[in-house]
């Protein structure tokens, strides 16, 4: 351009938006790849959807999005189809179950690891990509389907490093909850508005408590910032029937049966619910999956409202500090449940299906805050160029390691300044660094520097276990390998 | 709405996407790992950029596309930036070495492995969406960098499956066709539309052929189906420089060497190109990387205009039938060079960098081809549901196999027709049924149904081998994992 100047682009990841480092992707993967082995040995498959969908199969189900296109990132083919970016991964299974339906098993057990997009506003922590882990098993009427989903999710958090006692997976029944709704007058169709209220309500019992729940089942609540959330209208005897409901978990699981059996009264929908979680908590029993892992717990509703069974959460039961130093409970890391209509959308038949979805990060940051991470960070082994005509007698080296197996490279930047060349091996977090100059390359040797030995000499000087072993050796050219391999060994 | 009859949505993937299911998942994830495997003995550390960039800093580096946005997916946030999915994973790397340049160790040696999506026409084969895995040196002026890629692409090919012998890595410079193009008379700003179709002609010497690229460097050729494209207007006497350049390669590398030297005759560039390419034959001759596995091969030239200095391909040597059964060499899966000034375009400094691309459907594609997929594809043992009110005792049997670490589920659907349930372990490719009836079960026995065995003696009966070996057998309920694996070693 001749009239004005070419302004260089920004380098930035977009607002939202982040990049992954080295062990961060690394320790997410070997995670997965734990979680896909338990899946692996149940049964189900895997299964990639492009990342692209057609707006229309995608439909709205994002949790309080109304405007169409809202929540995603949408664009318009040429005079022809709006497409978007998947949300999650179950629209796109429902999506595929629809249109592979003559020549996928039925049932049909799949699993799904990948990114997601959301187009919300950006917030600290809270980021525009990020990835899910789901399960689902497609065309299973039975709850055996949704047992066998928590019993799974047990398997896979222990896999992945959460130990027996840190976690527990929370079993509900949506069908529980609407009997209990029916039972106070919050049946029928023109009542839909007021019953998401509710749901919503006590999906946030945890962080709102009884009163503030209380408070948006009847007028409304203001929040600590002054804004009010106008509340669900119910009268005083309405509002106590949904509490009790809230607070029916008791001991044992067959208390808690008793009790929701009582509360559902003569709600047949209700009564079927309450069935269901005997069912479940029979089928898991009878798999060896005790309370300690999974429990019936009424306090669990799941905020998306196409559940329309079983509904179930995994909840991490250690504690943690959160920004403010405060110690509070880990949380929720996992969460599903039964919906049996999200295929119908597509083929007006209904299909049962139920699933699950893991959510990645928050897990990858309990594994960190319980020192869990195993994936290995060592650096390569440096070769150092201390003369640069001599690059392929350093590249030999370096051939012969990584022949041998051993992770190592070549410095390849300005060979120059010998020091630049050793802060490279430190950020590179590197274990061994290797010299050879004009001397050793006469004398046919190499030097071997220890680094990991020379952090720790240079953090305690004193310390006499070190006295007798040295940071530097100098060895036979020819017992590079070897040398480098004892040298590893020894850290 | 009220006027309107409610259109169900298309269960359809988008035109020019696709899905990948089970074996095809794990497949092109066992190849990944494999070649990452050998990317990081080799010191390189894994990056995963967000799949959404924005548009300024994809910058248009698409071959043939000169609209801005044209060959991607893009649009526009409110009143803000353009994003759009990248369309490579040089490019973010690019924006990633300028935004981190600080932090980053230096040189950087970064794999990444993702899809990255085209907004190109679809047509069969070709798709919006597909995988790529990259691996390039970033901060890295020597050829050594160079010839550590060509060398590690040589190793993960091999790792992946293919055979040494079936491959080649062929190595060129670009500095070397500018010489030629110097001595042609085609070098100076005011010529760089001409060295673009030059560039491209001798990309298209394996399609083409030479005189179909000879047409190409003079007024232009018209194809198969009448299309006319405008060649670069060279003389003759041009065009016989730059078609010598396309035959130089000779019986050795030296001898190659010999002939570039003399093509590039007077042009500094040309022979610092020369000189480049003996660097790097002698740096993977030190490495044992001999011209069985990488050559000096002056007709790769690689189409993307931003490659400074050396270029490479890896290509396959072995036959396959094309579409119409012919035969034809299988031909390229992965290719690369230097580029220097792709970081520059955000920091103003050059950046010297250097890396490749395996196109991961292709390497695949490749290994189906010469019967070298190594996933399992088994199936689970499916247990079937003689009475569905002993669901309980069927989940305790597939818990307790799943406990041993074997594959196995439970039949989940409506299991009135038995005939159903097993069709569905045949859909399933399960190597066994697990049947327990009433009897079974009073007996405390369970009935394990070899259907591998089952499905041999359905092709061939009269087989000897199989004479004294039952496709059924009933064992004790207690002996029930033991017996499975038996069954399982047999096959």
């Amino acid at each position: 351009m001749s009239d004005a100047k070419i302004r260089r682009p920004r380098a930035e990841t977009p607002k939202g938006f982040r990049d992954y480092f080295g062990a961060e992707v690394t320790q997410r993967k070997a995670m997965l790849d734990k979680i896909a082995e338990v899946y692996h040995r149940y049964g189900f498959d895997p299964l990639e959807t492009s990342a692209v969908e057609t707006v229309e199969s995608l439909g709205k189900f994002l949790p309080d999005v109304d405007r169409p296109n809202e929540g995603v990132f949408a664009w318009q083919e040429d005079e022809a189809d709006w497409l978007a970016l998947r949300y999650d991964l179950t629209a796109p299974l429902a999506r595929v179950a629809a249109q592979y339906r003559n020549d996928l098993p039925s049932p049909y057990r799949r699993y799904a690891m990948g990114p997601v997009w959301r187009n919300e506003k950006p917030g600290p922590g809270r980021f525009r990509q990020f990835y899910q882990c789901d399960a689902d098993t497609v065309g299973a009427p039975s709850v055996a389907a949704d047992a066998e989903i928590c019993a799974m999710l047990a398997d896979a958090l222990e896999a992945a490093g959460i130990e027996r006692g840190d976690y527990v997976v929370k079993v509900n029944n949506r069908k529980v909850l609407n009997g209990v709704m029916e039972v106070a007058g919050l049946s029928g169709d023109d009542k839909e508005a007021e019953r998401g209220i509710v749901l919503r309500a006590i999906d946030k019992i945890d962080r709102l408590g009884a009163e503030g729940v209380r408070a948006l089942l009847g007028e409304g609540r203001k929040d600590d910032s002054g804004d009010f959330t106008k509340g669900a209208g119910l009268s005083d005897a309405q509002a106590d029937v949904v509490m009790g409901f809230t607070t029916a978990k008791r001991e044992t699981g067959a208390d808690t049966v008793a009790r929701l059996r009582d509360l559902v009264g003569a709600s047949a929908l209700g009564r079927e619910g309450v069935d269901e979680l005997e069912q479940i908590a029979a089928l898991l029993a009878a798999q060896g999956y005790g309370p300690d892992r999974i429990v019936i717990d009424p306090g669990v509703v799941r905020g998306l409202g196409y559940y329309t069974g079983p509904v179930y959460e995994a909840e991490l039961t250690f504690e943690i500090l959160d920004e403010k130093g405060r110690k509070r409970q880990f949380g929720s890391v996992a969460g599903g449940g039964r919906y049996d209509d999200l295929v119908k959308r597509f083929t007006g038949q209904s299909v049962p299906a139920t699933g699950v979805s893991i959510g990645v990060d928050r897990l990858l940051a309990a594994l960190h805050a319980k020192g869990r991470i195993s994936a290995d960070t060592t650096g390569p082994v440096v070769v150092t160029v201390m003369d640069r005509d001599r690059m392929a007698d350093y590249m030999a080296m370096v051939g012969e390691l990584r022949a041998a197996g051993i992770r190592a490279e070549t410095y390849l930047g300005n060979p120059k300044n010998f020091g630049n060349q050793l802060k490279y091996a430190d950020k590179r977090n590197a274990p061994i660094a290797i010299i050879q100059g004009g001397n050793e390359a006469d004398a046919s040797t190499v030097i071997l520097k220890d680094l990991i030995l020379g952090a720790k000499i240079a953090q305690n000087a004193t310390l006499e276990e070190w006295k007798d072993r040295p940071a530097q050796v100098e060895v036979p050219r020819s017992d590079l390998v070897a040398a480098v391999r004892r040298m590893l060994d020894q850290n």
